[in-house]
Formats: C-alpha cells, sequence, structure tokens
C-alpha cells in the first residue's frame, strides 16, 4: 500500500508537492522503555494522523537512512510532544539508528499476508516450509506487533508442531539472520537448557576445548531478566562485543571465544519470539528446540552439547521429560546437519559462590587459576561437560573425557588458552570489585536449610546488577552449613551507597531468602 | 503477593515507616492513547520502581479512590516525567477515575492463577463452567495485558469451543456485568452480524416495534472504526448516555428506547476481548456467539432477532455459513433462556444516501416522517425485520407482520412513538447541517459501477465522522446511475475547512471510491 498525497490546507504548515515530502516528521527522543516493542508517539493535532487516517494502534511504517522498522502507533493529547515531532520508545530508536532532530518518513505498510498462515495454524492446519519462511520473515523484520506475536507463539504452543514443522522453523529461524561459516573440520558448541544461577561453566569449557585442539567458537547472552549472564560475566574479562570478522580472527588464532551474540544478529527472529513467549509462559516444546538450534546452527556449529539440568524447580522436572526432549533436539539437529548431544546434570542446586558479573568471574578465575577458594562445584560441571565434549568432538577416547579435561586444567594448559582467548579478543582485565560491601548475618544459631534463588536474584539486581558490573551477591554459606547468630549468610556488594541500602532492606525483610532453621 | 517495605535511604525522597505509604506516587496525565490499553509510566530513578524491581512491562497494579486496576509499565528516562510522579494513558486515567495530583498507590498484582486455563485450552483441553468464569472474571477485572488477551483469544478461535464451551463462555460473560430485568411479558431485541454502511434500521424497527405494543429496550455501540454507530447517529436527535434508572423510565413510558451500551457496563468483558479480536481478525464462531448474545442476555432480552447481511464482502459470505452460524446463535441463545432468529439478508450494498451521525440520522428521519426523499432502501429493510420482529414476538400473525409494520409507518404511528421515545430520553432535536459542504464531481461521462464502503468511510472519517457529528457523505448516485462530466457523485460535509481540505484531497486522489465506467 502506497502512502497517499499530502494535504494541501489552511490547517497544514506549508503547502507541500513532492509525496516524499509529505509525510516526514521531526525526530523526538522521548525515552520511554517499553520492553521491546517499537512505539511510534504522534500528536492528536499532527496533520499526518488525520490525513492518513492514523488511529492509535495503528501499525506506522518507518523509514530512516535507509532503515525501515513497522511500530504500534500512540496518539498524544499532552503537551510533552508537539504536532510536528514523531516521539519514538527506545527501541524504535534504536532500531531506527536514529538521532534528534532527524527527519523520519511514515508510511502505511504493506498487508501482513503471511498472517494467513498463523491463522491456519490456528485452525489447526499443519504449515509448510514456505509457510514458516514467510511468517518467519516478517517477524524478523519487525512486521508482526506483540499481538500478533502473541497469536502465532500460542497457535504454534502445546504441542502444536509437529517434527516437520519444528524443523522448517528451525531452518526458517537460521535463514533470516547471519551465519558463520568455518570451512573443513569440526566446530563444538555447548548450550544449557534452563540454565541455573551461576552456572559459568563455559568460561572454563571453551579453554579446555580449544587447548586439546578441537574449534569452540561460543557466542553468549547478556542477562535479560537474570543478574548475569555469561556475555556480561565474560565482560569484566575481556571485550565481547565483536563482529564477524573480528570473531573469526580470535577463533582462528586461539581455537575458542567466549564472545556475545547479540552483536552478530544470529537467528533475530528468535530474540522477537522470546519477548512474548516470556510474559506468556507457554511451554511450547517446537519453539523450544527451534530456539536452541537455530542459534547453533547460525553459529555454524557441527556438534552440540547440550546441558540439561533436571530438578523439581528447573524448567526440565523429570528424567523422561529430558529423554523427549533429548531426541527431539537430536533428531532436528541432524536435519539441520549438526550431531546433538544431550547430558543430564543435577538441577537442583545454584552453581558457584558469587551472582552478579564480577562476582561469577571471580569464581571463574578461581577456577582456572587453580585457587583453593575456587568452588568445586563449578569446576566439576565444567570438567564432566568439558569431557563428554571432548569426547564427541573425538579429542578423547570414550571414557576418559573426564580425566583429559581435569589435566589440562590442573596442569595450567586451561588458564593459558583462557588468557589467549582474552587477549585476542582485546585483552585480559581483572574484574572490578564493589566499593560498597555489607553482610546479611544470620539472626539466630542454627542450619541454613533453604536457599531461595529467585529471592536472591531480586536482591542482586536491587545491588545493581547486571548493569553494574561489580555489584550483586556473595554466599557465605551453603545448604547445610551450620551457623552462629550474627555469622555472615552472604554479603551485599555494590557500586553505590543507594543502590546498597535498597539492597539491604529487601534482603532485610526477606529473611527465608537464606533459611535458617533454627536449632531445637 | 503483598508489596514490600520501603527502602530507607539517602537517596530515597523521604525517610517512610507505614507500609500503606511508601508505594505512594502524584498522578500526572500524559494524556497516551495506548487504544484501551491500562499503561504506567513510572521514571528509572524512582525509588518504588528499585524497591519493588518493577521493569518494563512488569505489570502494576493500581489502587485510587477504591478503584483497583492493574496497568503495564513503561519506564521512562526522559525528562517529561519526574521521580515522584507516575505518568497513566488515557484507559488507565479512565478506569481509575483519576484527577490530576492525587495521590495512587502500586502494589505487585496477585498471581494470574486463572491462565493455567488459558494454557490448558492450548493443551486442547476442554474447558468447563468454573475454569471460564475464572478466565472471565480476570479479563473483566483488567487482570490480563493484551498479550495475554491475545493467548485466551487465539486459543479459542478456529473453533476450539465446543457448544457447552460456547454457552458457558456465554455465561461468564453475562454474570460479570450488569444484567437488566423487565420482569414478566416479552422483551424484544435485534442484532446485526457485520453492519452494513448506513444500515439504521435500528432507530425505525424500535417505534415501530414499541407502537404495537411490544417491549423494546434497545442498547447499540458507538463506532469503533466506522465513521458512525446506532449510539453516535440516535444522538444527533436525543440523549443516548442514559442510566439503568433512566433506561427503565423511558420504557415503562414508552415501550423502547435506543440508548448507547456501554454506559451501563452489559457483558463488559467483551468490550475487552473486541480490543485484541479486531487487530488480529481471528474468525472465531464461539466468541462471536458469545459476545452478540452475552449482551443481549445481560440486556435483559427474551426474543431476539439476528439480522445477518450474506454477501461475498460481508462478514458471512454464503447461505450455507449463514445457517451453521445461525443455529449455534438459537442454540446458545436457547440455553441463555433466549428465543434467538435469524434472518438473512441482502449484504451487497450499502444502505441509505448518508454517511456520518446527523446525515444518517437525516436519511432515518426521512423514512419515519415519510419524506420523499427517505431512501427506500433503508425503509423496506426496516420493515422487513420489523415485520419479523413482530411475528416473532407474537403481535402479527405469521406472514402479516410486514404489512402490519408498513401500516404503522405508513400512517404516522411509527414518527409518533419515535418522539415519545426521544422526548423520554431527554428531547428530540434536529441533526445539526456541516457548515461546509462540497460536492466531488464525475471526471467523465459514463456509469457507476463500483462502489468502494472501505474508501468511502475513510473519506467520511477524515471529514471529521464521527467526532464531528455533522461531517460525513452524502451520496449523490448509486450503483447503475448514469452520469455526466461535472456532476456530483458524492458531497463531503465537515465542520471544518480544514478537514473538508482533508477529505477532499483523499477523495479526489481516490477517484476509485466511485468507479465510474467511460463510455466506449
Amino acid at each position: 500500500m502506497q502512502a497517499t498525497p499530502p494535504p494541501a490546507t489552511a490547517t497544514a504548515p506549508s503547502t507541500v508537492t513532492a509525496p516524499s515530502a509529505a509525510n516526514r516528521l521531526r525526530l523526538r527522543r522521548l525515552g520511554i522503555d517499553t520492553y521491546q516493542e517499537p512505539v511510534l508517539y504522534m500528536h492528536r493535532d499532527c496533520p499526518i494522523c488525520h490525513s492518513e487516517g492514523f488511529e492509535a494502534r495503528s501499525r506506522v511504517e518507518l523509514r530512516l537512512n535507509g532503515y525501515t522498522i513497522v511500530a504500534t502507533l500512540n496518539v498524544v493529547s499532552g503537551d510533552f510532544l508537539s504536532a510536528d515531532e514523531a516521539g519514538l520508545s527506545e527501541a524504535a530508536w534504536r532500531l531506527l539508528h536514529a538521532r534528534p532532530g532527524e527527519e523520519i518518513t511514515l508510511h502505511h505498510p504493506a498487508p501482513l499476508e503471511s498472517l494467513s498462515h498463523v491463522r491456519a495454524k490456528v485452525y489447526g492446519r499443519r504449515l509448510g516450509q514456505a509457510a514458516i519462511d514467510a511468517v518467519i520473515a516478517d517477524v524478523a523484520a519487525g512486521r508482526y506487533s506483540d499481538l500478533q506475536l502473541a497469536a502465532f507463539v500460542t497457535a504454534c504452543a502445546g504441542d502444536h508442531l509437529d517434527m516437520d514443522e519444528t524443523i522448517a522453523l528451525t531452518r526458517a529461524m537460521v535463514n533470516v539472520g547471519e551465519r558463520m561459516h568455518w570451512g573443513e573440520g569440526l566446530v563444538m558448541d555447548k548450550h544449557c537448557v534452563g540454565g541455573l544461577p551461576g552456572n559459568r561453566t563455559t568460561m572454563i569449557i571453551v579453554p579446555i576445548i580449544a587447548a586439546c585442539g578441537l574449534r569452540m567458537p561460543k557466542t553468549s547472552s547478556r542477562a535479560i531478566t537474570s543478574p548475569a549472564g555469561t556475555a556480561d560475566t565474560m565482560e569484566t574479562l575481556a571485550p565481547v562485543d565483536l563482529d564477524v570478522t573480528q570473531i573469526r580472527r580470535v577463533v582462528d588464532r586461539t581455537g575458542g571465544c567466549i564472545v556475545w551474540g547479540g552483536a552478530v544478529r544470529l537467528s533475530p527472529a528468535d530474540d522477537i519470539l522470546i519477548r512474548v513467549e516470556r510474559p506468556l509462559d507457554l511451554d511450547s516444546q517446537g519453539q523450544l528446540v527451534a530456539s536452541v538450534l537455530s542459534k547453533k546452527a547460525a553459529a555454524g556449529a557441527t556438534h552440540v552439547l547440550i546441558d540439561m539440568p533436571v530438578g523439581l524447580t528447573a524448567k526440565v522436572r523429570s528424567a523422561h521429560a529430558a529423554k523427549l526432549l533429548g531426541q527431539q533436539l537430536e533428531q532436528v539437529g541432524r536435519a539441520l546437519g549438526m550431531q546433538v548431544r544431550v547430558v543430564q546434570t543435577d538441577g537442583v542446586a545454584p552453581v558457584g559462590r558469587g551472582i552478579g558479573p564480577a562476582l561469577e568471574a571471580r569464581d571463574v578465575l578461581a577456577v582456572l587459576r587453580r585457587e583453593t577458594r575456587a568452588p568445586a562445584d563449578l569446576a566439576l560441571r565444567a570438567l564432566q561437560l568439558a569431557g563428554q565434549i571432548l569426547e564427541f568432538g573425538g579429542a578423547a577416547p570414550a571414557g576418559s573425557g573426564l580425566a583429559q579435561a581435569t589435566a589440562v586444567l590442573a596442569d595450567g594448559r586451561a588458564w593459558q588458552k583462557f588468557q589467549e582467548i582474552c587477549e585476542a579478543q582485546g585483552g585480559l582485565r581483572e574484574p572490578p570489585v564493589a566499593t560498597h560491601q555489607q553482610a546479611v548475618p544470620a539472626r539466630h544459631n542454627g542450619t541454613v536449610i533453604a536457599i531461595d534463588n529467585r529471592r536472591l536474584a531480586r536482591i542482586a539486581k536491587l545491588a545493581g546488577a547486571p548493569s553494574a558490573a561489580c555489584a550483586g551477591i556473595d554466599m557465605n554459606v551453603q545448604l547445610g552449613t551450620v551457623v552462629e547468630r550474627g555469622q555472615p549468610l552472604f554479603t551485599l556488594h555494590a557500586a553505590t551507597p543507594g543502590e546498597l541500602a535498597y539492597a539491604l532492606e529487601y534482603a532485610t525483610s526477606q529473611a527465608e531468602a537464606v533459611h535458617v532453621m533454627e536449632e531445637a
């Protein structure tokens, strides 16, 4: 659909003749975080609103500097926006690479033909590759509103995707993004389904694998709702925001990397679907499989080890469920040309001692440097997974992977390789240490019988994690520790006194974050 | 979940002790129309944001003056909102009956337990009355975000609701709103499925039925996306914004009424579901049936005539589809204690001459006053439907309804009754006439071979309809009219020269709104 010619009237600001000049407005950054949804704010009295027939919740195509997005319109009658301005939400601002005062062009978006496939799915029909390609291309281009995304996610949830559709969805998601190619030879990768707090095994596994001669170019994510993602933690030790060329150079030189995946646009449709999947909390095995494997296929992996923590409070609750999901991952992986192996691990307890980017990095460094304070649980999980990957990639005979991984860590080769990788990524640095720290003491003698990971995560975020890299929580106890009144349960780390106070206030009011059973 | 105690820190504006005083912010009306979704805007630096862990897209419970709603949070970093203010979208402002500067209380909303039923539906399970009651109670209370509403609508679309579920949904929707009771005797009602432009038969039918001694308390809607709803059109002749007591008085006195349904909160969940159904454009016969019949049951109807226009561009496209939908409406109606009768009508062409509140009212008045300029098609449709209702309600013998309705219109009793109804509603008035009018002429000799209702509706809205009641389009031709170059095709009506110019500009560029085939 084309934009219509401009009105030439008394109330229009000026009589314009070229259609291209008609639908232009001066940009204004409103600084409104709508989560990821691009929102356009136009004043009720804006002539373009009238002449184009735009209304609240209209979808409007925005063009600027060669970028095109579709945003949802909110109509403003307040006085913080004038009639010749277009306000943008933060997501829209970022996507358009906008600068204040630039002129933006507004159009009616083309009809969203691929919604007919979403409707077909709602009616229970099977979708072929072409239909799924069309939907995912529109999703990746940002042409679906959040409501339309919710409809697609719902239509696919509840096991409504069969194996062929799951494969087609995974392929479509790979095809709309960038794809890394590594030439001949194996490319190892790993993924953890439904991560555990502090489970930073990646930063220990990659140098072990690379030190044993296998390639492992690892892209990781930043925190979305947690106090730290692997990319946040790694960033306290070395730059992670590398482009494709830089990543290739690091991997060519060292055999591995640990970088932020968001900078390389692998499976971008996945990032968009996730933003509605989370609040809906709808289980969809097909979408989970497509999400995980599209990222891996786009990253060029040939061998993917899946770490699947199983536990009553983990994402996967039983060994049986883990087996079914594992089979689906292996089958879809095969269709995409990847070998996938699934390892069930213990999903009951958090891993390591630190919560927050720098504190988790400190734990990782302690393991790599073989310090006595290194958390044994973190080291053991990393070694077990690394051993599996070594066997999977043929670098260790069956049954000897764990021993080999342990040797590579113990003799310092892993630490040596980690330093090489950090140098190649831009230079190893020491993680920052918080200037403000305060212990939260036990209120009485007793035994730690429960630790609430969700409450601890909340406290770490109140202390400033992950945006303040030094902020978070350092655990002084673990399950089963016997404590005396006044003994520290955990220590808060913060960059400012205000954040320390917030976190302390909340921690004090939430005594059950670390539950100490009083002795009888 | 309870709100947590306030932080007492250096950066908090003051040290507060009572939890009830903790989460209070001064209200600010931002004048942002987010369509119907309640949105809360809080500054990134607001202490409550930090202490409660609220983030973009968090759901936040707002309490004010005894009203409680749940809103979606947008976090603001711009300078148009300060850290101690809470901005509200227009929908949130209305729902809370807010006034500037009042203090609002913020809480974490209780977990939305009924979402488990939505998930069950996604998994293909049948929902019982209790489950559907729980969902609809939360929907009506505004506890579902738009994303969650979209998931529910999608899960129910595509014939996923069986007859029992449709009945349960209709019951649940009736039960969460107000319900009107009329005591003994019949209460007639009508509804048009997928209306035609200009199809204002209601305003002719109600006085005919009431004049024949049957009760017909009719609640109608305002325009949502069209240039006029029946309530908008009626409002140019008499007040329509009546409360339940006033409606009862009008009906007791005259036997009928034509009022705005939005003022009486009949089936409020329907209004909420519609706001996501429209942009998704997902066909759901069960939801359509529940939507129509819940409004009728809540209005206290005993007999409902459904006007079902059938045509290739109408909502119902074939006689077969009409029959299936009709059977479902009759069956669900019966379960709710109503008799439902469906009449298939011609759904090909628009009805009458005017488009826009006052111009449509003029057509209605012309029919009631038996003026020679009265549009015959509007009169005939109204008489046929009125005749059916008279027979349905036992006020006319089978086969004689049309004749009786025609007699009541012809001898002035319908016009007399319409004046009574208007007087009882607050006084009959003449519809306004636009001060700015301009004809859009034919560009060449020929025959009118097509009229694009959607483009005409757009033009009428650009001219200012429905908010400017006098604005709209007056058709000077119809399908088949032979015109000469320069002869007016339609006349634009507007309240301001600016709107007239906008509409004219668009109408001139969209020659195919009324397509004149040139003679060879």
